[in-house]
């Protein structure tokens, strides 16, 4: 059947409310307008941003509006193009993009950040270019989150927020590299720029630790430190390339004491991956005194962050990492490459996968520490 | 008369008691021991951390040990030398360093810190490396602010804190490459890496600020706009390479946000020389949220800096300075060549010459703002 400018229906998890599980749906999907695209999704990774929209409501600044479509960490096959779309045509196989990369902003030509302007307040405000969004159930308005919306079987994105990645590509693992992977590798090897021989520390075992670990190995770091609350977390860690395992929970003075001790006085690099403010100056206080970099990569939006100001005066450096600083549209196909050539993992990232009508067993997997990424099959 | 291996009776200005004024007295200055350097002082600045050792105890973490000999902001000529002293001998001209450079120990091989350790424990103390210092005043030790004490005639050092620079420095200049001059302008050209093209605010105009304002113009920054409460202190910035001034008293909004108003959204890189968590927090909130870089460099050991961390999470960077980054032994004459060769201003920064006697004043004059620096002529 024929799709292209017509309605489609399909199923989609709908959050109705705040707080609720979310509802399967049949939903409607209306064609692409200009500069935007319709995708097929084949598989999405279950981010831990989706679970705080829906269940910590009033702890973001974003506002939240329902009902949603949630997701953003997808892959899938392009089903159509609206006009002026250039870049990428029917068949294509794509993956969705937290931050876009339209190439032609004051942002995009600077070498100093990733932070697309495109479309960005609308996006943030959960719909696209024109104030509305391409989703409806039930008569009524869909929000899309942060302009995507991969927990459908079809979504429409604007096109700087989708790139075209290789046709033989597994979407069911390079999905990951929407969100998760690329945020926590990039903090690694292109935030904190990790150098040869160094010692590291991450905090927080989830894909995003995990794949941060992966890039203090893949940058040539000697000592690679793991650490959660979760002892579970640590054999996988190992996978990815840590070295040493802590568990605050074993210690009972602050952590960052552990971390100096073990040390000679501090981490080279340390890399925040929970979005805790107090784990946050935790990592801060565990770098080393003599040019230590802290690099803060978990997201949070109420908290203030309180430092030392000495610690700060006497050298240190402290980054923040927005997907892994990576100019999104051209880095993700590379990074699809690096996996299929055996360079990056993603595969042992995937602990569960499930149909899209389990969404929310997914969500139950990750808050209770079960799953690294659990990926949505459409 | 020759003096090598005597003590030599001289003038100093000594701190007696913590809030009250410097006394001058006749002082005995033992020979140097092995590693150490004994100096005629000719010239030394007077810097805002004399005056916070001298009048806000407790204020600092630091001990604040009296008797003292404050100063530290020197040059003068080698009187003797103490066994193992290769790299200098007597009659050479030399500048007293805040930070050694031992060239041997982990940091001072690293490139990341200029914070070399030696003897660092110790001249925190205000001792030299065997514990003592080889001041004495009416029988008593005195103290050596950070192992210098400058405020006298002649004193010891040890000889990494010294360098030996041009025999034809004019040291009543030069001196005040020995602290806040190189601090400055350092924050600018080393830690903050100021790109050419770029906008700056550099807050708080005193030497130090006037130095990051300098270090700003020679790396080739567009916009420099210095930011004080006092306005007394624009006309000079515009010596130092100033393009704008913004006095925070002439609105009543936050600084941050009229700097952002400014400057389409932020400075690239802001440079904090007061010293105050508050105005620290102005400075990170006024950069650029594409990348914005901010260096604190006003020294404050009391405070806990609160940022937001939203600010930071997408892609700010905050750094500390100290010492400008340097590496204090090597990089000090080749600052004091750049002055002689007109590279670097050095005379505008003096408003004041007085002699020892008056350090009092030179204090009044620069904490009611009426002076930039007083240089102390021995």
């Amino acid at each position: 059947m024929e799709t292209e400018g017509k309605v489609i229906k399909c199923k989609a998890a709908v959050a109705w409310e705040a707080g609720k599980a979310l509802s399967i749906e049949e939903v409607e999907v209306a064609p692409p307008k200009a500069h935007e695209v319709r995708i097929k999704i084949v598989a999405s990774g279950v981010c831990h941003t989706d679970w705080t929209f829906l269940y910590e409501v009033g702890k973001t600044m974003n506002p939240q509006p329902f009902p949603l479509v949630l997701g953003h960490e997808g892959a899938g096959v392009v089903e159509s193009v609206g006009p002026g779309v250039t870049k990428m045509s029917k068949g294509d196989k794509v993956i969705t993009l937290v931050v876009p990369q339209c190439g032609k902003c004051e942002r995009c030509v600077s070498p100093k950040t990733n932070l697309c302007t495109k479309n960005w307040e609308q996006t943030q405000q959960c719909v696209l270019a024109d104030g509305t969004s391409r989703i409806t159930c039930k008569n009524q308005q869909v929000h899309q989150f942060i302009g995507i919306s991969t927990f459908s079987e079809y979504t429409v994105v604007p096109e700087d927020n989708v790139t075209k990645i290789h046709p033989d590509a597994p979407l069911d693992k390079v999905c990951l590299l929407g969100c998760g992977v690329s945020t926590g590798y990039g903090a690694a090897v292109n935030t904190a720029n990790v150098e040869s021989g160094s010692t590291c520390a991450v905090f927080g075992l989830g894909a995003v630790g995990l794949a941060a670990v992966m890039g203090c190995k893949a940058a040539g770091a000697t000592r690679i430190i793991a650490v959660d609350i979760n002892p579970d977390k640590f054999e996988i860690a190992k996978t990815f390339g840590a070295t040493e395992f802590v568990n605050p929970k074993d210690h009972n003075k602050p952590i960052q004491e552990v971390l100096r001790e073990l040390t000679n006085g501090g981490v080279d690099f340390a890399i925040e991956c929970v979005g805790n403010v107090g784990v946050m100056r935790s990592a801060m206080e565990a770098c080393s005194p003599a040019g230590g970099v802290c690099v803060m990569v978990g997201w949070t939006q109420t908290g203030e962050l309180t430092l030392v100001s000495e610690d700060i005066l006497l050298g240190k450096t402290l980054k923040g990492s927005y997907f892994g600083g990576w100019k999104s549209v051209e880095a993700v196909p590379k990074l699809v490459q690096d996996y299929m050539s055996g360079k990056l993992l993603l595969d042992e990232f995937v602990t569960h996968n499930l149909p899209l009508d389990q969404v929310n067993h997914a969500f139950d997997l990750m808050i209770t520490g079960k799953s690294i990424r659990t990926v949505i099959h459409m």
